[in-house]
């Protein structure tokens, strides 16, 4: 499934890391929303590699065109079909690897699956497809925009460094998307470090609902939890999520973890936002384990496709943490859940006899 | 959404904590398949409650009645319906919480929601939801019978108490699920221990798939992990996933994490048996977080219907750890992802020229 | 598919002829409808079958029972399930049959499928199942209900008598569902005389949605014509069904075929109420063309389970014709149709800027 | 909904008239399928306008580009971008329709639906949407290769002529796509005749399935009539479709309309090779009731924007006659929706036990 399969807004996303171009059909957006290739195309220089000398030197323009669903600046609430080219797709790089699974990659996996060999540059499970994700969720953003729901992902840790306080504004400024000013360089420094032993490093991503509506999500299987869990398992290197307290609510006892009210509402959010599987109003917090990028020069044992043990050294261009990659990509498929999420509310409030 | 989406199997649940049953329509399963009640019954025995001292005193036999689907011992390839009658339900204990938001539970969300009061004993969002849960992943289990796909999951951690090694044999046989032999009796005394000072307390729960098929799962949004770990958010209480080397990975180097393959095959597990969001074979692994019991009777300060400030004591039947609870339930959201996940590749795997 | 699978309403249908019960689950119904038992009832009885000699002799009381998402007469925003039980299914008539294909019955067709033998009463096959959906549309009126929407099927032919004019209240009350009451007699003729030759005989169902909405249906596959025109298609019997103007479009000019304008609105109705896919919210009418009842007592030639050419005679108890059933199940499938293509209508049209 | 939703073959369509351009995204084919555009543009050039003189006179090269999915003449299992450029758009032709409301067109029931005034060319509601269904339909043609499905469709009346006999290799020729070689002149007289009026024509279209698997389809909403009649009623400008005897049943016997079987099989297809929703093996044969073109020149009256009457002459380039143009569609329709019950079928046949 290529497809984000709201119950009304879907994108369906297509595109491998060396044909011709990424892109995305969105269907289910309302008529007469402010949309055009401008507001799209902010969101994709967000998440757009070359930025920073932390992330991989591929260069794309990453252009977006509008192939449908626009008019004058407005949706017609027709399908919303988004076109990015590939240009600097350099298939030499991985020549080499086309014969044996890289450590940590789809290859193996994929070809149990599809009974293919390692496509070039990953083909479609490379971290290209991602913009198709974001440029759908530049469709969810501008329906939440009259609502002001706000959607901010950073980092919070790189390998040992972990931030001890969070500075939005500076976050999304910083190439690392590093949420502590005080530690940005640090981290930055993690990751460097890193590189320079040919290898790589996980990290921590928060990601951040503000003002999200109340009475979201479905139970029992449609939980707003469970929809936006799902959907930050489905980036590539996400390898655990978390929501408000997380993982820490296995040591807690119940009287420290409840959120208790008092006349002005909650007086704490451990539980991130959400309670039952619906949101409450207060903001949405979850947490993203991101893995150390798996491509690595260093060398490592592998197989290759006969199945005879075989050594490989991965050389290509390759962001050495993900987690600024990682960041816009949770904005989008939050916006892309909730947006869903407040459109099926609105159907079943507004119907209530 | 009460259905579990499959593509091929569907899951629609239904029902209350204090109305008539609560049940299942399944799906998508196959004709010819070994099934009756004798072999669901065994998997809803494995969640009733009532079972230690540890769990809730509501005592409710779950017999469980095959409604449709199945004849002589075997399915026809239509729906499979199954019903559980409720019987020991105690209005009365619920009561006096009717127009007050319990701290912790979905009271105030499904307010906002639907504009409900609480009902009597959670109304949908009560545990009992999950013996539906348990009736459907029977027949998953069933499907995945002749592949010899196992399912486990059990308590890794207690509060304080973590578990050093697992013993999945003595587990099944635990009434706490308790993985660790040499532990058991001390997450026993933790949970006795919350339950003397009018508390609760949360843990872990590990979930292992053992000899899944390769080649599960579908990029992007069908990753294996999203689904499994979108499924396990689904799950009342459990506010964090992590799958194979999970939230340890954000410390790791690429080095580290990468599982190298020998001739043999993989050398190490750190993915948890996912790469790419598809199954290599190898094991799946995940860790759940499951949140302290929100129902304890200590007090607490809420707000009642009307926005006032009160304060609240929670009496009634309640398990004061639901990691033995959530265990089956996490079993049985697995076989339902992992044999929908089989359907839909044997579909293409089969058709492939 | 047992589900009727809409956007936002979706119903789970189960049971066989011969099982313990039939029933559905319904989900996607807002909270606060006003529905409980005797409202479903009232539908079920317009189906029930024994209700004139023109109907099968089958007696079974049709009482439903809602096990959940309804309490003090409003729905709860959860799943609504209802269950009927079989009371009066007697396997001894079709006990012959079990070797040798019923012809016009899915009996070959499901063995080809599940590899099964025809089973007791047809199974999962029999019109039985229709209550289901009706149990399921009564719940979709319910929510239609404060629109003022209706929804009226009633027999426009039987074999060769076809109706003149159309009289709604007098079809209501015709145990053949008949629109004309001056040839109300020569249709019940019409199946008598077929009865004593041991035979069957086919007919016209019309079916009318009286003051919908403007704006439902989805281009370009979710066409309301579309959705409308499959779930016709899935009930039993029916082998052609007509829009509007239906198959005489075919012999006209576009000039006579347009629906003009004038100040007041349309000047005619060809379209049925269903341009481009969409309501304009004209009256809807549809033409269902219906087979004559496939098991009769005349003897034909068939194939048993292996293969050798048989002749069989199908005793039992069989509706004649099967117009007055068809009917209630068509106003039920259009009541869904309608009733969540209003509610995704609903979901977009309050969320334009 | 623009998208066709099988259970694992989806199709997401996009693409307005006089915008960019139009396409689809596939997903759910298996890997390693022989494709390629040339394959995809012989079934558009089917489509294609412009190739006779009873087609509109839009010329366009409709050349398709794949951007996804395929590799080396070889679907990679990921899904399969399609886009054909929109190029002689000449929005001049519909400057003057823009404030008023085209008879028979989509555009008053758009306006009520989207809020937004009629768009040039007709927008969403183009007949060139198609082209996005014939290139999906040809990724579902070559899944059912191997198998040696056929697909065929064809005119069988134009207005007042009807086909007598059925020559399919004459009518894939005939720029009609008249299936009798006596009548196909008579045929485009009688759209001649027409369009010299300042009018045009309806008809009859049909289409044929032939060697499909039996097994096909599944109970109650899920029936194989029902998925290829909806298929059929989401063409633009079909107001009726039939199956096997169809329409005709109506007046018939069951003695008559039962397909009796002998040692060889059946010794008729009334049924039009679906029982009980099921396929049987025989061919199954559909007939639609195609609509004259809405757009004429002759003077109708209609509304404008502000609801005032006005009258309407409609320019532009027109088919006088949509027989020709649906019967591609309607083979595009048909593949889709075989080839994704098939896929399910394996899924379900394989896992029998």
């Amino acid at each position: 499934m290529s497809s984000f399969m709201g119950r009304i807004l879907k994108a369906a996303t297509f595109g491998e890391s060396h044909g011709p171009g990424l892109g995305v059909v969105v269907e289910g957006a309302p008529a007469g929303l402010a949309l055009d290739e401008s507001r799209v195309q902010i969101e994709l220089d967000k998440r757009r590699p070359g930025r920073s000398p932390h992330a991989s030197a591929r260069r794309e323009p990453d252009k977006v065109e509008i192939l449908s669903g626009v008019s004058a600046g407005r949706t017609l609430g027709s399908p919303i079909a988004m076109l990015v080219r590939n240009q600097d797709a350099r298939s030499g790089d991985y020549a080499e690897l086309a014969r044996s699974f890289r450590p940590g990659h789809a290859d193996y996996a994929y070809w149990r699956k599809y009974g293919l060999p390692p496509q070039p540059g990953g083909g479609r499970s490379s971290g290209r497809e991602t913009l198709a994700r974001v440029a759908a969720g530049a469709v969810a953003r501008a329906l939440m925009e009259p609502l002001e729901v706000g959607f901010a992902a950073y980092t919070v840790a790189v390998g040992q460094v972990a931030a001890r306080r969070v500075d939005r504004a500076f976050a999304l400024g910083d190439p690392l998307r590093a949420a502590d000013p005080d530690l940005a360089a640090a981290m930055a420094e993690e990751i460097q470090t890193a590189r320079l032993e040919g290898d790589s490093v996980g990290g921590l991503v928060e990601l951040a609902v503000d003002n999200p509506p109340a009475g979201l999500g479905d139970p029992v299987f449609g939980k707003l939890d469970a929809l936006l869990g799902g959907a930050m398992f489905s980036i590539g290197g996400v390898k655990g999520v978390e929501i408000g307290a997380g993982f820490a609510v296995a040591g807690r006892r119940g009287s420290q973890n409840n959120d208790q009210m008092g006349e002005q509402g909650f007086l704490s959010n451990h539980a991130g936002g959400i309670l039952g599987g619906v949101s409450t109003g207060e903001p949405i917090v979850l947490r993203l384990a991101v893995k150390p990028t798996p491509s690595i020069s260093r060398e490592q044992a592998t197989q290759d496709l006969e199945g005879r043990a075989v050594t490989i050294s991965i050389k290509g261009r390759h962001d050495p943490c993900l987690c600024p990659r990682v960041a816009p990509v949770a904005e989008a498929m939050a916006a892309l859940v909730i947006a869903d999420a407040w459109l099926v509310q609105r159907a079943l409030e507004r119907s209530r006899p």
